[in-house]
């Protein structure tokens, strides 16, 4: 438990630099086995070395054109006035001077001829062929070697097969090539929690997913994947299975162990077995990192947290692993983007957060994501990673800052959802990707306040909100036209839903109403400030005059009815605020406390045509039932325009 | 051998819609084949429906950093002043007020317990732990669900499956998930010439690439390909091909006899079997394209040259292949560049042409290679494919053109070599490669005076010359100093080379030299004009008084030493002029004419550091020894510097 401090801790550029050399030194890039394997199975491998051709294409000369074949001295003089009579042949071996031959195109030119005449231009008289004009020496001939000649380069070395050289090969007189093997990579995941499957999961059990995604990411960059069985956290044995990875592959991936702590042996057993060039690299997510050279080989410890685990491996592993098989590292596809949160980060740690990222009204904007390094669904959900120097504190909102984007990612595509929390959102992109494929939505839960400020920062295309005005009791268009003055919004219905408290099923607490949440044998949960959740709770209890303090758990703040509802089906608190969906969604039980209207701000230029899109998907059967059938949702006006922002009216 | 008409022919675009619109129509856009398969092979792969978690992930409370597990409201008070003490207990069902816990991160929540104090914040005192602090409620917690919860949404339907993706699968519980079927594409070949291996090739017979080709790029675009047996020129043998291929298949692909020629069976033999949407596409090279809808299925025949075939595979295969597998249908990459020669082009036809590309001196320019349907090496040297529109006559050289890039070209670290072709040059990019791995080098062969007018233009980084003055003797200077009197230019020699007369091994016709050309036994083949071959032998026979016209083949240019070797080494030809090492290349005897000089006129920017890079390559002794290799080479003074343009001695 006790902290050990990193043996070499390193900036993220000094270790990729350090990490780069030594590999370098060690030949790694340059002794590269081969194999050989059939052109057939050739796409995308590398050629180990130039590959020159066995035989010329086309192998002979042939015509080019439909007609006959002559010898084109035979035809001089030929004219509309005097044409030339020559004789129609069968081909021989010998040539009889006057004589022609029918040809179609791909034939073999007859011994003595040297020009097509295209059937166009000549006309057929019983045995003879009349032409009216001279044909030029090789005119409409195809001769041997035009493509391709004997012993000439057909693909240099180290390059990727395409299918077209595919076809160059095989017309080349090759059957078989030698391309470079590929890159074997152990994957090793360690540690006395981790399990292999999900079966075998109980509490303070850890899945071992890593292994899988870390395998699937060397498969990706072309690499040949083994992942090996979990490994105790025992020196002994991550020594035996390191030692057994390393005579079997030509990088070994060890997966973690690599921390400072008194149980983290990865570090230690790579420094028995070889040399260790860095132990902890100044990033967040992660600072333990291994990297070291066994036997001539690298082996690299990786963090435990998925998301760590993940970008240490496109820092350290991936472009060692496309140099290695001289495919291209690419330059990573990067974009400046206006960050619209301020995103802290420490002094002296190079920070990388991952965001959605879209083009509202012209300006591309990153919306950050959970920053937890356990946070895989923030990774799936990412269109990119910006980067945080090491050198500030971190961003303020609003500064422009260069992300990178993930290779799927089309930010010009992508939706910024950026509000209220809805299960309706997600079916809401389904839908809208099943009308346009290259569509995208992703959606930033921030409460119904921040989609607003969202909206009127030009943040996000559309924001859901459910905000109740307690002084006429309507909702939403009060605090939109409050905050969003001069803006041109559109605000259009999406769906009445269910409101209440979720209980576990059966209600084992017997739980009645808002009014129990004080009793001292309950335990709440709830849900974060500037979220119309919160702010529905927050409205009850002051009108039944219940003081939030003597709740049980008022503090505990999670960011959407799903987080609420898994807590409650987990026995680990009693009751939460939120949607009937969510508590469906579980199996819990659903006290209801109020219906109220959630609807979509939207902010799109005028031109822009995904509103419509939108209107469209909402007012359609198909989606109206998939929402219902979510549990507590009413549809009936799905789709109906509500209100219209002051400058909107003009712009629409 | 007579010409029937194409039996719909239409313009490209009215092609591809109107194919879209007959598919969709017909379902094949959405009646899609499923499969289950294992979340870890999946990779790549395509989700069939929306996937939801099976578990929640984190499935249980967890600390979140090593420290002590507490009661929050225990710690309530604590200050340096007045420590508070908990008692350390080891874990039991039950919680007793006022015990702590030892926990590491990823520990289970002892019950009772809802806060977690860090390890350095704690002082251990026997079996007491002393704090001076408050701990919030929740501080330190991962709970239950924060992740992804059950029954959410883990990745939405039709979505490629990443890494990360299969992290998340895996941590919501799922094993296997459903995936979209690749389509099954069958390619049949057809063609009474076409044989299936290069040891059946004899003159007239074409070796069957394209079915090979064709199933590459089918997996290229993850469709999974099967080719079908060679089928012969005959309808009813045809038909039952298909028959059998639309059975197991969901597209089948006919290559070729979809031209309009007696012998051309697909379009008739299509149409019997379903509706044959087009028959001919304005489009050069590929005009016979048959596209059909047979059983529901798409059926599309393609034309019989290898370039033509690819062309019209990536116009109407690729995109349906892909939109089928709601796999994105990206945008071509496309550019916009300078053409450095006059395209012309059909009125009416709309035509692609495969260019090399390259920045030079910060003007990105197109040089097109050969346009033969024939040629597989344009495609395989081919930067980009260069469109004219139907609508106009052609390109002008030096107008600026879209260019789509094909898929691997990095133009931007493309270097053109425009000029004399000898065979070090292929060499020369594949030395530079090997000092710089994104480097890439192309050869358009145009002579050298071809290659003075390029580097001229600024259409060329560097350019091959050996052009004898005659009046001194001297090589390259004089010219390059009369056409580039105002351009910063730099000459680098690289090699002494032999030129002679290339004949039969064994030399069967008893060739003395270039006297007995005009022998009426002997035929000959030229080089092109502008040549530095070409420009040799004029030289010589002037000086020898032998008139060219009495020369059998000298009309006959091509553009290589290596092709004029071809037809020597096939027997087509008797002789002609070229270097020792295309001799050497195809065992040719070789009878010396001449050595002479050929040097590379170069043309970068100051700041470039790839003329350095060149000098290095024609300093080095691998490049020396493979060039000298090749045979009548010597390149003693390789990489050393000729001469400087006027404007060049400022700007080096």
């Amino acid at each position: 438990m006790a902290n050990k401090a990193y043996l070499n801790c390193q900036t993220r550029l000094l270790a990729q630099e350090g990490w780069r050399k030594r590999l370098k030194e060690t030949g790694f890039f340059d002794r590269l086995p081969v194999e050989t394997i059939a052109v057939d199975d050739a796409l995308g491998r590398v050629t180990a070395q130039s590959i020159y051709a066995r035989q010329s294409a086309p192998h002979y000369n042939s015509a080019a054109m439909d007609g006959i074949a002559v010898r084109a001295s035979d035809s001089f003089g030929a004219q509309e006035s005097a044409p030339v009579r020559l004789q129609l042949n069968a081909v021989s071996a010998v040539f009889a001077p006057g004589c022609c031959y029918v040809v179609d195109t791909g034939d073999v030119m007859p011994p003595g001829t040297n020009a097509v005449i295209m059937v166009e231009d000549v006309h057929f008289d019983g045995t003879q062929a009349e032409i009216n004009a001279a044909a030029a020496p090789w005119q409409h001939v195809r001769i041997i070697g035009e493509d391709i000649v004997a012993n000439e380069l057909v693909v240099p070395e180290h390059q990727t097969i395409s299918p077209v050289d595919i076809a160059a090969l095989l017309a080349a007189g090759l059957e078989t090539i030698s391309v470079l093997a590929k890159p074997r990579v152990a994957v090793i995941p360690t540690g006395d929690e981790i399990v292999a499957t999900y079966r075998e999961l109980k509490p303070g059990a850890i899945l071992d997913v890593n292994s899988h995604m870390l395998a699937a990411a060397v498969r990706d960059w072309h690499g040949e994947a083994t992942r090996y069985p979990i490994v105790r956290d025992d020196p002994a044995a991550l020594e035996k299975a390191v030692g057994e990875a390393l005579a079997a592959n030509d990088i070994v991936v060890v997966n973690a162990g690599t921390s400072a702590g008194t149980e983290d042996f990865t570090a230690t057993v790579l420094g028995r077995l070889g040399e260790v060039l860095t132990h902890g690299v100044a990033i967040k997510p992660g600072k333990p990192v291994v990297l070291a050279i066994c036997q001539g080989k690298p082996v690299i410890g990786l963090p435990g947290y998925p998301v760590s685990a993940m970008l240490t491996a496109e820092l350290f592993l991936r472009d060692i692993l496309l140099e290695r098989q001289k495919l291209p590292v690419l330059d990573p596809w990067q974009v400046d983007a206006t960050v619209v949160r301020q995103v802290p980060s420490a002094v002296g740690v190079e920070e990388y957060v991952r965001v959605s990222v879209g083009n509202v009204q012209g300006k591309l904007v990153a919306a950050p994501l959970n920053r937890g390094a356990g946070m895989i669904s923030s990774l799936t959900r990412a269109q990119g990673i910006l980067s945080i120097p090491e050198g500030g504190s971190g961003l303020n909102a609003g500064s422009v800052a260069p992300v990178r984007l993930l290779r799927q990612s089309r930010p010009e595509q992508n939706l910024l959802a950026v509000g209220s929390h809805d299960l309706a959102l997600e079916l809401l992109g389904i839908h809208l990707r099943r009308r346009r494929g290259n569509l995208s939505l992703s959606c930033a839960n921030v409460g119904s306040m921040g989609g607003i400020l969202a909206i009127r920062n030009n943040e996000a295309h559309l924001a859901g909100i459910h905000l109740l005005d307690p002084a006429t009791g309507r909702y939403n268009v009060a605090d939109v036209e409050k905050y969003l003055p001069n803006v041109a919004w559109r605000m259009i219905h999406l769906a009445m839903r269910q409101q209440g408290l979720l209980v576990a099923s059966g209600n084992p607490r017997q739980i009645q109403g808002l009014d129990c949440l004080t009793r001292s044998d309950i335990t709440f949960i709830n849900r974060q400030r500037g979220s119309g959740t919160r702010m529905l709770l927050d409205y009850q209890l002051a009108r039944l005059k219940i003081d939030a303090r003597r709740i049980n758990g008022y503090e505990k703040e999670v960011g959407t009815h799903m987080t609420v509802a898994a807590s409650i089906a987990a026995g680990t608190v009693d009751a939460g605020m939120g949607v009937q969906a969510a508590a469906q969604a579980l199996g819990l039980d659903f006290l209801p406390v109020a219906a109220e209207q959630y609807d979509l701000l939207m902010n799109f230029a005028p031109h822009d045509d995904r509103m419509a899109l939108i209107i469209q998907v909402l007012q359609s059967a198909e989606f109206r039932q998939e929402v219902e059938a979510l549990g507590g949702y009413d549809l009936s006006n799905a789709g109906k325009l509500i209100a219209v922002g002051s400058a909107g009216t003009v712009m629409f």
